[in-house]
């Protein structure tokens, strides 16, 4: 991909874009406030800058006159670079963030896909994979009967005899060899000490072979479709969806969940509600990707502990009352239709194994996906899902433990809080002097709420403009429009309603601002306590891992300002997104990874931080911005204290 | 058991009867003639004796005279010998039946329950099995899942370490390990390279252990329950239970019922058909024994190639068409549940294996049941069903062929045939002065129509009085009520309808016996022509077993005057009775048993029959009484002659 350098004027920042994205993008990363209010949408016509150099790819916004237009002016969120250039940035629109002043900074974010890295040593061997036949017909002297007459085949391409066969199967085998005139595509996977036929279609079908991944959330369910016959560098992922998970009308969280379950027809409700959901999943993937339905072979996910249960209808009650055990953490291979689910009748389901009541299969299947199950260094993993749950160690040792940050980076508990989906403001950057916020939402949509990453850019913006203390309280000294006592108390307005979708002003409120230190003060905590408790420091991690839904980036940097994440070198860390759902990716390209998940799963030892005094002590320590221990977060401080300094 | 000496005047016939037996039972297998129109009921009061020196068991009956019961007289369907007697026949009920001059000849009939002997070298080890287990309770320091824990204690016991659970235990283990206080007893069955738990009970169950095997005919599903904790020198049968198929009435044969899958919807009404039979006959075994239904654990069926797949639901049309190819002849282990059976959701289905299209499961079975497999000697296996199948061979080698016999020994095609039921008229002799018939039914009730073995007696009968020409027509100048001309042609009364519980005469008529000749013709035709395949001749025969549902007995010298078994020593046969069934009990003894199935149904070589001219030819030469080829009966002839002596 071509990189296009940009020097932005009068700040004489210079930052390397990449092609495609747009000045407003670019501005954002090399932390130069520009002013946007409607999220990159262009639609507040705020975000003027003026080309003084070099060409960009525009067409005309009636906001721009004419005549401005001819002088060069642009709005940034409408204009991608196509030479490398210099860019003003008018006194109206700008103001230079000047908080990060060391230039040509590393960019702090990195997306899932270049992660594609982890599977380029491996084979391509997916769990159900497709053999194409051409059987001989049957004659009075060879009337063996269909399924012997496959098998006969099948014995001598895969040099193996035991096999078996799906009554399923068994059921169409007869109309399809014929129809076929015995030219058939078979479907295996392995099973025991033999294969199992899973599915027989007529005539060539082995490059068509899907797969459905999922990861399940409490909150949010996403999945995507892969094309299990066409690896490149990386898995071939043809479309992707998510939705929220229906059994929220139940319950915000797994507890509220296990005790709707108690009632009667309770538990089929919840296993309703989370089929259905995956229907709509499954729906959505069938119809962007335009897969035949009958080509996909398997659905493949990831959840926690209690999500699988609940997906497979079994009794969830013993994980929330002690000693917390679940019914089981492995799960047998299983019919899809039998869940309700609308695949065809030889789709089976693979659940990621669990470890306890509270490290599930999607903390499993992030660990087998970022590979720190595979790799000599120290790795601590953060799954920031409704829960936070941590892993710690390498490919000799693992322990992991659970401990409930809550919902808030998934938007859960915040009044404007969404999941990273279009119109969820995902940066934010607020100028220093007059406090106006510069947002960019996903999909350049007009804002609906904030997902976790805008809440992690907020709150750090909000301290480090001095708008908010370190106690998480709004200053009540500010004389400005956009801090101002709401309904709940005192709230900073990120956007105004004539800029939002919803027509209603979004605003960030001391309520919201305490879930988030109350989860980032939790996941701190936890980190501390597993680290510690083999006797290490943070300072012997030699990579930090991150997964969860926060939004497509997560601003390193910012997350060390609010005290999320320890205060290590940058290069340490890797966001892999959704950890959970590269996990089932992986499994999907090879079942040497699902074997990898069953095997951790019953080595990794869980620790209980519910009852820990000293995760009770940490958890208050941490709950400070960025935290009571000053020693824990020079750094950090320093940046406070410097732009403290500012008019 | 008991046994008195019995003598007959005046003919001084002695017969050494059981205890039990009535006189007229003594008398019929003695070959003493004695009236007895109603079937042993003694409604019609003809079958007076007196007893001249002795003592039995009777009560007086209206029919006799209180005068002629103080003179000794009795009904002897009504009288128990409890000393050795002597009887007198008294003229008006008696003429001595001289066919069978050879006093004290052997009984002509095995029982079922004696071949017991089949399974005293074996050890019981039931396919589906029960430990009852204590598990330690969890704790915070060992909370480890559910399903591990009881993994972990099996584990333990069982020195294996692959376990696996169907989803139906998972779902109930939290509950029922709770509720038993952490005592449970678990069902398991060998799985591969491992176990797998398929039920998971309270308390202790161990002797608790039931299986339902059924035998699955074209015509008739016979069932037996099982009790898998108690075996002494037999397999413990706690009841028995049969009824008609239900598909019978989308028709009577094989080929019927696969044209009528051909419908829309037809092979679902069809499965649903048999499901409703088997469900009637589960119903009356659950019924009969006492036993709980939660306490089965498993069914084990045998049924034809077609009969199997109509089961599983499997598409059966390549059965009936040219080469004649099933879907399989293998079956997955399934869940009973799920094909509509009425039992709980832990029940699986085993089916016995076929052989090709034409030689079922129930023939395997019946070879297994029947221990040829594993004997050195050779075995001529004729299972007389709907379609007749013949197995020859020993432990060594095993061919086998089908030849379409028709259901006349099951009562199908016979005006008044019936099966082996109540009311069933299933002994026959007939007086050759009067041409009177003295008749014993099943349960003897008053008759209802004439089961196999009955059609086997009165053929035989009426051909040795004289009655029946040899090509099975009555002879047409015989003075006599007995035979008349009626609907369908000349026929002979059996019972008047005074005597009936149907209120009409029952017959045998010329369109019956044209059916019985065609069954026995092309059963003697198969077992030539596959004795004769690998250059034997039936002298070579060491023995012959045979299966079907002609009644509880079979007359063997019968079968050899009708032409139906070959003119060997008597001492060479034996009847098992129902072979399939007897099959599926061994199996539900020990895993060994099925096994062994899997293992002969893939050695069995199946010869083709119906595109056979030498068959044909073998067909049309037995198609008289008993053969055209009067050397192959040298005896029967020569009795023959001996009758037509008589006046």
């Amino acid at each position: 991909m071509n990189k296009y350098r940009i020097t932005f004027l009068p700040s004489e920042r210079i930052f390397d874009a990449h092609e495609g994205d747009t000045i407003l993008d670019a501005a954002m990363k090399a932390g130069v406030y520009i002013n946007a209010s409607c999220g990159g949408n262009s639609s507040c016509g705020k975000c003027r800058i003026k080309v003084i150099q070099g060409s960009v790819i525009s067409t005309r916004h009636p906001k721009i006159s004419k005549a401005d237009y001819d002088k060069g002016y642009r709005l940034a969120c409408r204009s991608r670079p196509e030479s490398n250039l210099v860019v003003e940035v008018p006194i109206e629109s700008q103001i230079d963030g000047s908080i990060l002043k060391d230039n040509g900074r590393k960019p702090l974010i990195l997306l899932v896909s270049d992660l594609g890295m982890l599977i380029k040593q491996r084979k391509a061997d997916p769990p159900f994979f497709k053999l194409y036949i051409e059987l001989p017909e049957p004659t009075a002297e060879d009337n063996i009967s269909d399924f012997e007459r496959l098998v006969r085949e099948l014995g001598r391409i895969l040099k193996k005899h035991i096999f078996s066969a799906d009554l399923n199967v068994l059921k169409s085998m007869a109309r399809t060899f014929r129809e076929s005139i015995w030219k058939i595509t078979v479907t295996l996977t392995l099973c025991n000490n033999g294969f199992r036929i899973v599915n027989v279609e007529t005539g060539k079908k082995m490059l068509e072979n899907y797969a459905i991944v999922l990861d399940i959330g409490t909150t949010t369910v996403s999945g995507q479709i892969i094309d299990l016959t066409n690896y490149g560098h990386d898995i071939c992922t043809l479309a992707e969806a998510s939705d929220y998970n229906g059994q929220i009308r139940f319950g915000d969280d797994v507890i509220s969940r296990i005790m709707y379950c108690r009632k009667t027809g309770g538990l089929a409700n919840m296993q309703k509600a989370l089929g259905d959901t995956v229907n709509g999943i499954i729906s959505q993937l069938v119809k962007k990707s335009g897969v035949r339905k009958a080509s996909i072979s398997h659905l493949i996910f990831a959840g926690n502990t209690t999500m699988t249960h609940l997906f497979f209808g079994l009794d969830p009650e013993n994980i929330m009352l002690a000693p917390y055990t679940p019914v089981t953490n492995v799960y047998p291979h299983a019919i899809a239709k039998d869940f309700g689910l609308d695949l065809e009748g030889h789709v089976y389901v693979i659940a990621s194994p669990c470890v306890s009541s509270y490290v599930g299969g999607d903390v499993v299947a992030g660990v087998v996906g970022c590979g720190m199950s595979r790799s000599e260094k120290v790795t601590l993993y953060i799954d920031v899902g409704t829960n936070g749950e941590i892993v710690l160690g390498n490919k000799d040792w693992l322990i992991c433990a659970s401990c409930s940050a809550g919902p808030a980076f998934e938007g859960g508990g915040i009044q404007f809080g969404m999941r990273a989906e279009t119109g969820a403001i995902e940066q934010l950057k607020i100028n220093p002097v007059n406090y106006e916020p510069m947002i960019i939402t996903i999909g350049k949509a007009k804002p609906k709420g904030i997902c976790g990453s805008g809440l992690i850019d907020g709150i750090s913006e909000l301290l480090l403009t001095g708008i908010l203390d370190q106690n998480g309280k709004f200053k009540r000294d500010l004389d400005d429009s956009r801090v101002r006592e709401g309904e709940s108390g005192f709230e900073y307005v990120v956007a105004s309603k004539e800029n939002t979708q919803i027509c209603k002003d979004i605003v960030l409120t001391e309520v919201d601002l305490a879930n988030v230190i109350r989860a980032k003060a939790a996941l701190y905590a936890g980190c501390k306590v597993l680290v510690e408790s083999i006797g290490l420091t943070f300072h012997d991690i030699e990579r930090v891992i991150i997964a969860g839904g926060f939004g497509h980036y997560i601003d390193l940097e910012k997350a060390q300002i609010i005290g999320l994440l320890p205060e290590l070198p940058l290069e340490r860390f890797i966001f892999v997104g959704n950890g959970s759902l590269l996990g089932t990716r992986l499994f999907s390209f090879s079942r040497r990874f699902i074997d990898e998940a069953q095997s951790i799963s019953k080595k990794m030892t869980n620790v209980e931080l519910s009852t820990s005094q000293k995760f009770m002590d940490e958890f208050v320590a941490a709950s400070f911005l960025p935290h009571t221990d000053d020693k824990a977060f020079p750094g950090v401080l320093k940046k406070l204290h410097r732009y403290k300094l500012l008019p």
